[in-house]
Order: structure tokens, then C-alpha cells, then sequence
């Protein structure tokens, strides 16, 4: 089953289940309880929004080898194996939906990379979660781009500009419950070009464990996300006039164009 | 003036304007359009919410020199002056409300610690604003204890348990529109006893500051919150039995009483 946040107009986004080539409205939302109106839309005729607005946003980081040993020898930093799943924040500020523009800052010195992640999306509360039960508390899966901009990644106190100015976080283009996120393929192109392409089965951390862990000390809400974080490196360096695609085959293509603002 | 969050019975928490001993409830909130609904409750007839719940929750941290100079010595870690202000993450899954319990976890090696703040309440959108126009934006002013486990926040890969385990962020007990943030002085008291009295005047970064550099890059939303950091001591260590307020003296006091998850 597939989930979308869509508008039409100038209306507020409203939750729909993709079906084909069109969407059928819902009153309510997948995280309480919900009915089809009755209306439909062509899919092409509506856009889509960010799937859910999350409460918590979560990134597990730091999770597949090659991209490590690849961060290591590119910005001569040693990034070892986390010995432990510990999670990180990002904004719910950054979020944009497929389709919008990523805004490169006007002093970003750069570079600005991609990080094409699967993306969990939690549909049940959830606390001390065993890792045998822990995806029964996800309501289905979504992509991310978790840009950076590495010269404020690595030289601000925090990453929250490095990782967080506004636009710096497309996710979408809509959840898909049905699928397993330890074995899915993640592709990134960039300009038609594929420039990454990796399996989830490398993850350091699987969902299962960054769910589990997680739960024994905060409460998973509905509508809360949790980034997986990417394998590869993140190359080559994206600049204005480029278009990244994020694509899962069952989930679809997360697709931003690449824009740069004026000083 | 004074907002709060309130709730009577099992009904789901409402806005309402404190004047002396009563809650006159509202149809609406202080971010968008309100009325008086003609509603009003005695304030020690009803439990006090988290005044408002941040959709992005940025915290200044490491703000007040004598903090700094204290924690160096008692972690035996340089924490020394941030070169510019770089605000970070924390979790609204943390928060709790004035009166709830502060819950250490079972396996919490600590010592777990108080961080007694001024918390901003942005009130419109701002994006770019200058530091004269800064303030603007803000609807008022509540408390928050940014409650801290030490060797969680120190061993692990981010601050997620150590700053943002659940109910480590008490935040009230009302937001007051009415005041001068760089003026005003915080009290923290354990057990009815002062440990830490300090004036805002002594910031690293004032308020204005942390509003004009971080919407330069991120757009400061209605609801979102600006923890400002505290200085001083963060001791004694708090333990089981104990209560903590935050005072100041137009917001009023922010009382948590201390417990510890059984194994």
C-alpha cells in the first residue's frame, strides 16, 4: 500500500492512497484512524507533499563501511565504526517534498553532497521495543537526501546548518508499507547518471537494532522518521543546475533540482 | 500577559491567558487567530501542559562562561568559548509539563545534572532578520531544566539519551510575553534550597544574536523554541526524591520532582 501527502491548488496537503496512476483522498491521516471521501485525482494532476511532517526526526549516521573509509580519506578525518547505534537529529525545518528546489546558501564555500537513505517512518508509539518486535511499530518507508554542506559540517559547533539550512532535507515522494528495509537497493542519480547504487543488507546498523536501542530510553511517536543513513561516497560534488534523484523500486523516485541563492 | 497550556480531566490540553488565579480559555492559539471562548477555570483547578509544543527545538548551549569554566574542571575536558553562536538539536519527545516527573533510567551510571534555562518561544515566521529586528519574532518567554546524564552525553556518538531521554526536558510553566531577555535573572533550587543564581546579562550570545545567525540560514517557525543555556555549577548532582525549580520572577516557577525507572 502506498501512502501520499498531496495538494491540489492552493489547499492544505491532505493524506491519499496512491493506486495506478491516481490518488484516492482520505479523511484522517495512516497514523489515526482514516476513511476514503470518495474523490480521486489523476497523480499527475496533483503535487505531492512531504509524506508526514515528523515529530522527531531521526538519522542513524555513520552506517555503511564504504562510506566511512570514503568520508576518512576525502576530508582527512579519521570516521571509525560507531560502536553503538546512537541516533542524531535533524530539522523538520529542512524538509522539502520531490519536485522542490534544494537552495544552496550564497557563502556556502562547499561542497555540497548528496546522501540518497531510506527512510523509516513510525506509525505506532513505541518504548523498550524489542529488536524481534521493533518493526511492527513502522507504518511503511519513504527516501531522504541528506544534504550537507561539509565545510559547516565539520567547522560549526553543530551541524545544524552543515546539515539543516532550509531545503537541505527532501524526502518522498511517498511511504510504501509493504517492503523489507534490510534487502532493499538504493540509486542515486545525478543529471540521468547513476553515481551510487547500494544494498541496505550493508548497513551497520539495521533498523531493527536502531528501533530497539532507541526505544529503551525515548518514546517513538507516530509520524516520527529515522534516516539509515548511506553507503558510497557521496561524489561528485552537486552544483546549481543539478537534478538528484534518490530511487527505490518499490518506493519510487525522490527527484530535486538544484538551485542556488542569489547574495 | 501570560499564556498557558492547560488541561481539566481527560480533555486534551487547551490555550488560555493566565491573569492572578485564573485560566481564561481560548478558541484558538497565541500563533494564529484566538478568542476568548468565555471559559474560565480557577489555575489550581487545572494541570499546566508544556506551553507549547516546538515543531523545531534549538538549544544555544555552552552560553555563560562560568559554566564553561566549571565543566572543564569537573569533566576534565576543554569546553572553551564557542567561536560563533551554532545552536543545536533537542528532542520535543523529552519534554514534559511543570509537576510531571523527571525519570532517570534504570541504567543511568550519571551523574545526572540540572541545566536551568530561559527558553524563547518564536511567535511568526522569520527568515534573514537582523539583530535589531530580532525579538520581533518572539511571542514570550518560558523556563526549561535541560536536564543532562553525563557519561551518556560524553560516551556516546551524539547527544540523544544524555540530553533528550524521555522526560529530560521539563519546560514551563507558561510563557510570558512581557519581559526583557538579556535582564533577567534564573534561579535554580534543589529541594527549596538556591544551588545556581545567574543573570542573562552575562550570555556569551545574546538572544538577538542566536535569532539573526541561525535565520540566515534556517526559518525560525511559530511554536519553534530557543533554549538559551545556563551558567554556573550545574551541582550538587540530583538523585531520586529530590525536586528541582527553575525560577524566574515574571515566568514563575518550573517544579520537578526527581524519580528512577525500576530495572
Amino acid at each position: 500500500m502506498k501512502w501520499c501527502r498531496y495538494q491540489t491548488g492552493q489547499n492544505a496537503p491532505r493524506f491519499g492512497i496512491v493506486e495506478g496512476d491516481t490518488v484516492l483522498d482520505v479523511n484522517g491521516s495512516p497514523f489515526e484512524t482514516y476513511e476514503k471521501s470518495g474523490t480521486r485525482h489523476m497523480l499527475s494532476a496533483v503535487r505531492l507533499a512531504v509524506p508526514c511532517m515528523p515529530y522527531n526526526f531521526y538519522a542513524v549516521g555513520a552506517n555503511f563501511r564504504k562510506h566511512l573509509e570514503w568520508a576518512s580519506q576525502r576530508f582527512k578525518k579519521p570516521f571509525g565504526v560507531p560502536p553503538q547505534c546512537d541516533v542524531g537529529y535533524r530539522s523538520p525545518s529542512a524538509l522539502i517534498a520531490t519536485d522542490e528546489p534544494i537552495i544552496i546558501p550564497a557563502d556556502s564555500e562547499g561542497p555540497v553532497q548528496y546522501e540518497g537513505e531510506l527512510v523509516a517512518v513510525v506509525g505506532r508509539t513505541a518504548k523498550k521495543i524489542s529488536k524481534e518486535d521493533a518493526l511492527r511499530c513502522i507504518l511503511g518507508y519513504t527516501l531522504g537526501n541528506d544534504l550537507s554542506e561539509r565545510t559547516w559540517q565539520f567547522g560549526d559547533r553543530t551541524m545544524w546548518r552543515g546539515k539543516n539550512a532550509d531545503t537541505f532535507k527532501p524526502m518522498g515522494p511517498l511511504i510504501e508499507t509493504d517492503l523489507d528495509p534490510n534487502v532493499q537497493d538504493i540509486i542515486v542519480r545525478i543529471n540521468g547518471k547513476t553515481v551510487s547504487e547500494y544494498n541496505m543488507s550493508g548497513a551497520i546498523y539495521d533498523l531493527a537494532t536502531a528501533i530497539s536501542r532507541t526505544s529503551q530510553y525515548v518514546t517513538l511517536h507516530p509520524g516520527d522518521v529515522i534516516w539509515m543513513g548511506c553507503d558510497n561516497a557521496c561524489e561528485p560534488d552537486i552544483v546549481a543546475g543539478d537534478v538528484i534523484e534518490i530511487e527505490n523500486k518499490a518506493i519510487g523516485v525522490l527527484r530535486n533540482p538544484v538551485t542556488r541563492a542569489s547574495a
